[in-house]
């Protein structure tokens, strides 16, 4: 009953390591480790995570973001930069409770970490539902990596002690649906979308897929309503 | 007008370097150094700051904690562990608003971490006026220096200016489409799903649609990506 961590590419082991720290400091034992650029187990993230074998010990290796989001319900991307994009900005104080009642109600969060040069790629950020933005000095606004996941975590400690007031979309009862059926429906929409020609200019059409992707990872669609949704493509496409 | 950060006896170079980053990212540049045990000044600081360099080109040297805070009216030391002392204990969270007070009445702050084995001593604690305690995972509640400064800094940060994170699942600039454009997409989706009978059921038809509007309700859709469901609807059903 707490938030999985997802890092994107991390570069460095003793990043990872001091994020595992960090991570069990606030009670965090999740972790999910995207494509990692270093060797994987590694002995640098190990001494560097002074003793949160836990935590490393049951990291998970995933090819893509995707993949380690599948099973979630909720993925909240970290970065720093505004992006412009049509999808919820919430600092991680804010975040915490809603993130809270969410778990409460039986959803697997996932808090999503890019990589230490670069951050999360728009792509990246596409898959998730929700922009965490941390009100950081805008002259020098580059956190360390471990050091972005103490602070969501850390507020995920604070909150989590805390009464929840419920507050969810969804009709009662319903979760919302795993990632993997989300990203099945956008397959799904998007190679009807090529085969249609509606994505056929090249070089726009990653934004497109992103724009579109946006809109529905605001709504947070339960399963029935990725069922419904494919309904339609369906039966738009076949004409009946 | 910000407090001081002052480490006592830190060991390693490192954890200079990324307390100057951290510090620097939540805006605090007055840092001291009690008796580090590293070379000063030190490159490894240097290339872990992330070019934190305005931090630790103005770091100074003191060769006791009672020279570093001298001239400070208040110090905070930083400790997981319980002290049994006669001494508040605060959270960092619990004490911003109060330093917070004393800044703007002209008191000089000082925020008092310890080296990364052991912690503050005793004796350095009894120099300080307050504790802070971070309410940390008792079973791991060793925290790096430099993400504990981060846990104080942030803290700070946030209280000293409240800064807002915009909070709008829009584009910049962008307000939501208007109702009557929302509902020329739903006349359009629904006629043309009653064109491929995906809503026969009469009897299930009224709760279909209420179910489907509610999906695009939660998304708070834009003008353009109003539009560009109406572009999808009509290319999936026209196929091109």
């Amino acid at each position: 009953m707490q938030p999985i961590v997802v890092l994107v590419s991390p570069q460095l082991g003793e990043n990872i390591g001091m994020t595992a720290r960090a991570m069990l400091n606030c009670g965090l034992t999740r972790l999910r480790l995207v494509r990692p650029r270093c060797p994987w187990p590694s002995l640098v993230a190990k001494s560097s995570s002074a003793g949160a074998d836990l935590v490393l010990d049951g990291a998970t290796l995933h090819d893509s973001l995707a993949d380690a989001l599948g099973d979630t319900h909720r993925a909240y991307a970290m970065t720093a930069r505004p992006r412009n994009m049509a999808k919820t900005v919430m600092t991680p104080r804010d975040a915490m409770p809603h993130i809270q009642d969410h778990i409460t109600t039986g959803e697997t969060i996932a808090l999503v970490f890019g990589a230490e040069s670069c951050g999360l790629t728009n792509e990246d950020i596409s898959l998730c539902t929700t922009i965490l933005t941390a009100p950081i000095n805008p002259d020098f606004s580059s956190l360390n990596l471990s050091q972005a996941v103490l602070l969501v975590a850390y507020e995920w400690l604070l909150t989590s002690q805390a009464a929840p007031v419920p507050h969810t979309p969804l009709k009662k009862g319903t979760l919302p649906a795993r990632k993997e059926e989300i990203y099945g429906f956008y397959d799904h929409l998007e190679s009807e979308l090529d085969r249609t020609r509606f994505l056929r200019v090249p070089e726009k059409r990653a934004e497109m897929v992103r724009n579109i992707r946006n809109i529905f990872e605001r709504a947070t669609l339960s399963t029935q309503e990725v069922n419904t949704l494919r309904g339609i493509i369906t039966s738009l496409v076949t004409g009946r």
